[in-house]
Order: C-alpha cells, then structure tokens, then sequence
C-alpha cells in the first residue's frame, strides 16, 4: 500500500498513546488511592511502562517511517500527525539509552534529596545532587539542539511547547517586564491584607461541585478527588481532576478546582475522531495553561462570574450576600509582592516566571553555576519581583521543576496566561451576551467557543498557529496588559 | 553464563508480572472509581496490554529458553520458577492469534448479551453467542490437550489449578456426592429462616474496618472500598479488596469482606524475594479459594470468633450482646436448599458446584450442546441440589463464568473449600490455643500458620504438595465432611 508507512507509524502510536493513558490513570491512582506501602512497586510497575514506551517510540524503523510518511501526499491533518509523531520521536531517540537512565536516575535522586533540603532549608544538601543533574541535562539539551537545529535551552522548552523559539520568549518578555513592574508598584499601594474565608471542608466540596456543574464538568466521563497537590489527570473520556481543601479558607481550594477544570475541558475536548493519536492532543503546555488561566483568571474571576460565585458562596454558608461579595471582590483585586510562586497574586505571578526563565537559561548554558544559584537567586529575584527572600527554603528551593530535571518548563506558565488574554478578548468580542451568561453561572457559550476554537483542533495546529486563527493576530502581550490593567488598576471594575 | 537462559527468562518473566500487576490495579479502579464514560477508552487501554503480555510471552525464543531452562543444574526454588514459567507459556503460546483474537471478542460479546438474557429472563437470546464461543473454547481445549498431554476438560482446568487430574476430581467429588446429599437432608428438617440484622452503612463500614483489624489487614499495604461485586484486586504490597454494603443486613457485607481478606492476606503473604516472578505467585485458584473460605467459612464462623463477632456487632449497634449473638447463631447454623449459587450456604453450596461441573463437562466435550443447555439444568439441578428452577435466570442464567468463556474454573470453589477444611484441621491440631485467642478477636496465631505453610512458599510446590506438606496427607474429603457435620449437625456445637 503506497501510504503503507503512515498507517504503520499510526497503529504504532496508538499503542504508544494507549500507554501514556495507563500512566495517566497510574499516577492518578498514586496520588489519590495508593496506600504509601504500595510505592515501590508502584515505582517498578511505572519503570517498566517507560522502557515498553520508549522501545516503541525510539526503535529506529519509527524514524524511517517518519521519513517516509514525511514524502507521501496525505490529508493535512495526517501531515500535522506526522509532525507531532515526530516531535515524540526526537524527544525520546536522539538522546542515547544510557543517558536516559542515568538522567532518570539523578532526578529521582535529586528530586528525593531535595525534600530533605527544603525542610531543612539546606541548599548545600542538595547541591552536589543539582549539579550531576544539570551535567546530564545539559548533555541532554547538547543532544537534542543538534538534531532539532536549535539552541540547547530551546530544545528544552520544546519538550514542554513544541516549537517554540527564544527570540519570541524575549520579545514578549521584554515587552512585558517593564510595564509589569510599573502595574505592580501602582497596585500595590496601600492595600490591607483581606481576611480568608473559613469554611467547613463538606460545604467546600459541595460549592466545587456546583461550580463544575456550572463550568460544564461532564461528571459521566470525570472525577474530582482530593491530592496534596492540585492536579488534572486520566484521559480524555475519564479526566479526573484534584484539589486541596483547608477549612480556614475556601477560596484555594475553589479556584483550584476551577483551574483544574480548564484543563480537563481542554482534555475531553479534544477532537473524539483522533483519540490516542499523537494529533489528538494538546500542542503542549502554553495552550493547556492558556485553558486553565482562561477559566481561573479570566472567566471565574469577572466581575459577572465572581458575583454568581459570591451568591452561590453566601446561599452554602448561610451569610448575607453583600458581605461575601465584599470579601471576595477585595481578595480578587488583592496585590502584594511576595516570595512563592505558587501563593502569588495573578498580577506579580509572572515576575516569578521572568526570574526563572533568566536563571534556567544561564544554567543551561553555563553562565550560572550550581554553586552560585541561591545568591544569584536573591538578587534576580530583587530585581524582577522587587524582594529577595532571606533563607532558600523561599527562594532557590521552593520549586521541584529544576530538581527533578525540568528545566524550560516555567516560562509556559507566562505564555499561557498572555495567551489566555489573547483568546479571551477575542471570545468576548465573538460573545457580546457572555457577561450577562456568567452572571447566571452558564458557562456553556464560552465553553462552546473553547471547544470550536481550540479544544476540537488537537494538535492539528501548532500553539501560535491556533492563536492567530482565534484570535486574528499573532500572539503579543496587549490583551495581557490591558486584562491587568482592568483588573488591578481600574479599580471600580472588581 | 551457563545459566543465561534461565535469567533471560526471569528478565522477562519480571516485565510480565508487572504488566499483570498494572491490570490488577486498572481492574480495581474500572469495578470501584471509572466514571461510567470512561469504559471504552479502559477497553482500549486492556486490549493494549494484553496484547503486549501476550507478545512477550508467546514469543518462540521465551519456548527455546524454557527448553534450556530445564536442563539446567538449578536450585529448586528457580525449578519451580521455570515449571511456573511454562505454565504460563503453554496457556498463552499453544493457542494460535487468530483464534485468541476470536475467543476474546466472542467472549466478550456473550458476556455483554448475557447481562441482557438475564435481565430478561430469556436464554434464547444468549444462545446463539454462547454456541459461537463454546465451539471455539472447544478448539482452545483442543489446543492445549495436545501441548499437555492431557484431556480438553483437564487443559481447560489446568489454567485455573495447575496440575489438577479429572480422576482426582471425580474420586473426591464422588466420595462427597451421597455423604452431603444425606447432611442436606438432615440439616433442612424443619429449620425456620432466621431474621436479618439490619444496620446503617456507616456502622457496617465501621465494623468491617474492625473485623479487618483483628484479621491482620495492612492499611499501609492495603485498602477497602465498595463495589458491585466484592473481590480482591491490586498487587501484593497494594492490595485491594471490595465489599458491598445492603442497610437490610449486615451479614452478607461482613463476610464479604472476611472472605476477601483471606485472598488479600495470601497476597500480601506471598515471598517477598520472589515478588514479581511466577513462583512468587500462588499455585492457582484452588489454594487461593482456600485462604479466602479459610477465613470466612472456617474461622470467622467457629464458636469461638463469632462470639467475638457478637460483642462487637453488639457495642456498634447498641443491642444487647445476647440477642445478637442469638440471631448471629441462627443465622449462621441455617440450611435451605435455594437455587442461586452466590447465595447457598455453606452445607448445600457444593451441590451447585457439583452440578455445574458435570454440565461444563459434558458442553466441553460435546455430550451436551448449547440448545439442551436449560433443561439439562433443571435436570442436574434437581438430582444435585435437590431442587430445579422455574426459570432460567435462576437457573443457567445465572452465573458469568461460560458466558465469558470460563469452562473448568468451577471445581476450584469446592475443591477449595476442601483444602481449607483440612488446612484448618491441621492448624488446629498444632495450635491447641486457637480458639482461646479467636475469643479475644486474635488471629495472629492463624494467620502466622497460614504464612508459614502456605502463603510464603508462593508456587515453590503445587496445591497438592503444600496440602500434603502441610497436613501431612494428600487432599481428602474427610477434614470437610467432618467440619460440616459439627458445624451443621451436631447443632450443640453452634
């Protein structure tokens, strides 16, 4: 058969996806079910799903298939397959067998030693292991630049954001950074600490789950459990998110469950006709964080949504309406410089990602040294989120990505909230009745909107190319600013 | 290395067992977790695995290896490993693709009509399906009793109990046949139905967590969850077992869960060292039926324990201990001729079994066809259980096991029972304080005896030889005659 190459590689990557569905549901159950005795052979379960994988992925008649299907005249969606086949590909056979053991090995160490050091907020502890650690990665990212034709820290990002250049992250992050820092300053003149919300953890899980009915949550094809760290996982028709309650305070647990749920939208709809086909999926991590951040940042938090969300909140309670709005509109708008990422405000969040991007990249390229992270990190961190922690726990330590291997992941949590913007705006002036639709807790125009836009396109274009086509104009950091600016600074918004 | 086959084997056999050990937990999660939408894609996500097992299993060299194996000067521990390799070579490798491929779909369509037969109450509409998937189990058998060397009924056995000849079934069957039919009758006389004992869920929850407790079940290894039919999944340092709670009755969830725990706890005894290979595995379902009524039929029900049971049903419910402990009694003493297998007791329960496995010969080898399939039900039934069904539902409607393809599993339930009653001889004659410490809710006396003879020594020897090891005598019926008549006769005895 004269496609013959094609059809091989297609049932050859349905098994590959087939696997990666079984990891999914795996590392569901670890999080979520597993009793802690059942780790080490959970563990031995996981290595032997990776080798079957990666022997599928990387044996070399893939890549003559590739080369192959690459020459034959298909339909433009099987090209776009072929092209995300081949990204798998490259990521898993152009690094060497014993580089990826010896990689998967480090960060597993590394990752385990950095627990300790962050308890005992003791950098030295894990410094030796960090610095074998990033010795491979920086051979891994060797490796792959040289059969991607780019520079090591984009075959990095790749990983995570297929294609996706640092000409364009430097663009957009020097665009951004100095207006940003000017936002920042303004809105966080004077602003008093707003109170939590304490609420018992039974009504907490029943607001989220009334919330996800709003949002559309398709509960015959998903879950929502409960995990040290928020979470979405399974598979497109069993997604099966996560949060973390804490009765002190509602709202993390509830927008956590929102943006948990802007990913699983994404997940389920994904186009049904190209399941377990690498085309089927999301093209990376900026798109599925632009899904996320549209449902936590942009949607959920609207003056038109945060009022539903304020009368549904005080009917659970049994408060007055006025007063939960008032708590809710001042810990939305609320701004403050401080050190961890993941407890930031949306506003100095991505100053977080700015400071680093600029240390992953020195120390993928050899201008940081290991030795040198935590000072390094005190004085990038003055300098882009305007206060440097005083011990590491606060600082250098406080994210797992770099010690279990992951470096060019963080600056997709930026992207995808600039993208997010973008989409958002452009739904907006394709929906002019949608604030009066959030307003009554319905979702389903802006669902039904993601869904023809993104969500039902899989990876048949790359992440910019979906933008461009939604929104009109290549991705730029505009709607980010001016959603900002609305947000936080025009105060009388909400 | 001389001994290389062998430890191409055991590297094989070792990613097998983890691919089987990646089914037990995706079982666990389809019965007690998928949302309802998720099964197709679950399907997917088995066929892959399946197919993968069976690759590495079927593979000619795995047979070439297995050859050379047995040549070798190995300890005995690795003898019995490769005896358990071939084992599981010859189920998978002796039977051609094509024919497995249609003996799964076959079997899973039945299945799927049989769901709807039932329901209706009509065998007709199953009986097409189940003639289709009969005639190719005919081939399958046919298949394997070459590559035995022993009959089709025995080949299709001998995938649930290694080893077990038809001659030994029909004498032990033979031999309990007349005996039992004559106890059922005297046990029936005139015995009025004892009440139920109703309990709220929580509470029955509550006491099976206990009952659990006083059992040896590791949490840290182990968890107890609800599903539609109670079974044990998961793998041994994570292993899963099912209830089903009914508010009506608090007996059936109870022992449910008792029963489980004595196939969660040979699991979790298995040897450690071997974790993963097939020796490391038990010697098939006989053995395993043996643990699992070990616990709920022989100990849990004893005078002893369940006076135990009585107190604590008693302080959860707030009744007082005597009126439980009577009721419990009663319960448990009663004998009633009914016509669903799940739900017989003890005493007429192997009348089912006997029926069954005369049917299943007989469809096996061709002396009884698919359309004379309800009456000669009704026929056996009558001669077996001393009663016939007016329908089918409640006759040969009513178990799974051929409708999935499952000829020659039934035996082991019986046989089970069996070795369970001259297990319990043997430990009792060992362990004078048994029934002192079974009082007091204290089963580690019991539980250590079952470690020690039968759950550490894996498939280090076949059923029979850890029965006669243990017990000092080959399997015989009269530890479980004699078991039925105290328990069920000599009413004293309670």
């Amino acid at each position: 058969m004269h496609d013959a190459p094609y059809y091989r590689l297609q049932s050859r990557f349905a098994e590959i996806g087939r696997l990666d569905e079984i990891r999914g549901i795996l590392d569901w159950d670890q999080a979520t079910q597993m009793p802690r005795g059942g780790s080490v052979a959970r563990g031995e379960q996981l290595k032997t799903l990776a080798q079957m994988r990666h022997r599928l992925l990387s044996e070399p008649a893939v890549g003559d298939w590739l080369d192959e299907a690459t020459e034959l005249a298909l339909e433009p969606w099987r090209l776009a397959n072929v092209r995300a086949m081949r990204h798998m590909y490259l990521h898993a056979a152009t690094v060497p067998s014993a580089l990826i053991g010896a990689l998967t090995y480090s960060a597993s160490l590394t990752e385990h030693t950095w627990r300790e050091a962050r308890e005992e907020n003791d950098f030295a502890l894990v410094a030796p292991a960090l610095g074998e650690l990033l010795a491979l990665v920086r051979e891994e990212a060797a490796h792959k630049a040289e059969a991607l034709g780019v520079t090591p820290y984009e075959a990095l990002m790749d990983r995570y954001d297929p294609g996706r250049g640092w000409p364009e992250i430097e663009r957009l992050f020097g665009q951004l950074s100095p207006k940003l820092s000017l936002m920042v300053e303004r809105a966080c003149e004077g602003a008093a600490v707003p109170p939590p919300l304490p609420c018992p953890v039974e009504v907490q899980r029943g607001i989220c789950e009334a919330v996800l009915q709003a949002l559309g949550f398709d509960w015959e094809h998903g879950r929502l459990d409960e995990s040290a760290h928020p979470f979405t996982g399974g598979v497109p028709d069993d997604v099966r998110i996560t949060t973390r309650y804490a009765e002190e305070d509602l709202l993390p647990a509830l927008f956590a469950t929102i943006h948990e749920a802007g990913h699983a939208q994404y997940e389920r709809g994904l186009p049904e006709t190209w399941r377990g086909q690498p085309v089927g999926q999301a093209p990376g991590l900026t798109m599925h964080e632009s899904q996320s951040l549209g449902f936590e940042m942009q949607i959920a938090r609207s003056p038109a949504f945060s009022g539903f969300l304020a009368r549904l909140i005080a009917e659970r309670l049994g408060h007055p309406t006025e007063t939960v709005r008032s708590v809710l509109a001042r810990r939305l708008a609320h701004v403050q410089r401080t050190l961890i990422r993941v407890e930031a405000d949306e506003l100095t969040y991505p100053l977080h990602i700015l400071l680093r991007t600029e240390l992953e990249r020195a120390l993928v390229s050899g201008d940081l040294e290991v030795a040198d992270l935590p000072e390094a990190w005190r004085d990038a961190s003055a300098r882009h989120v305007g206060i440097a922690p005083e011990n590491d726990r606060s600082g250098c330590l406080q994210d797992i990505h770099w010690y279990s291997g992951d470096f060019g992941y963080f600056p997709t949590y930026a992207l995808g909230a600039m993208v997010a913007a973008q989409l958002v705006a452009a739904a907006r002036a394709a929906l002019p009745n949608l604030d009066r639709s959030l307003a009554q807790g319905d979702w389903s125009d802006y669902l039904a909107w993601c869904r023809a836009h993104v969500h039902a396109l899989g990876s048949r274009y790359s992440a910019d190319e979906l933008v461009s086509q939604a929104t009109g104009r290549p991705l730029g950091v505009e709607s980010y600013l001016a959603h900002l600016e609305a947000r936080y600074l025009a105060r009388s918004a909400g």
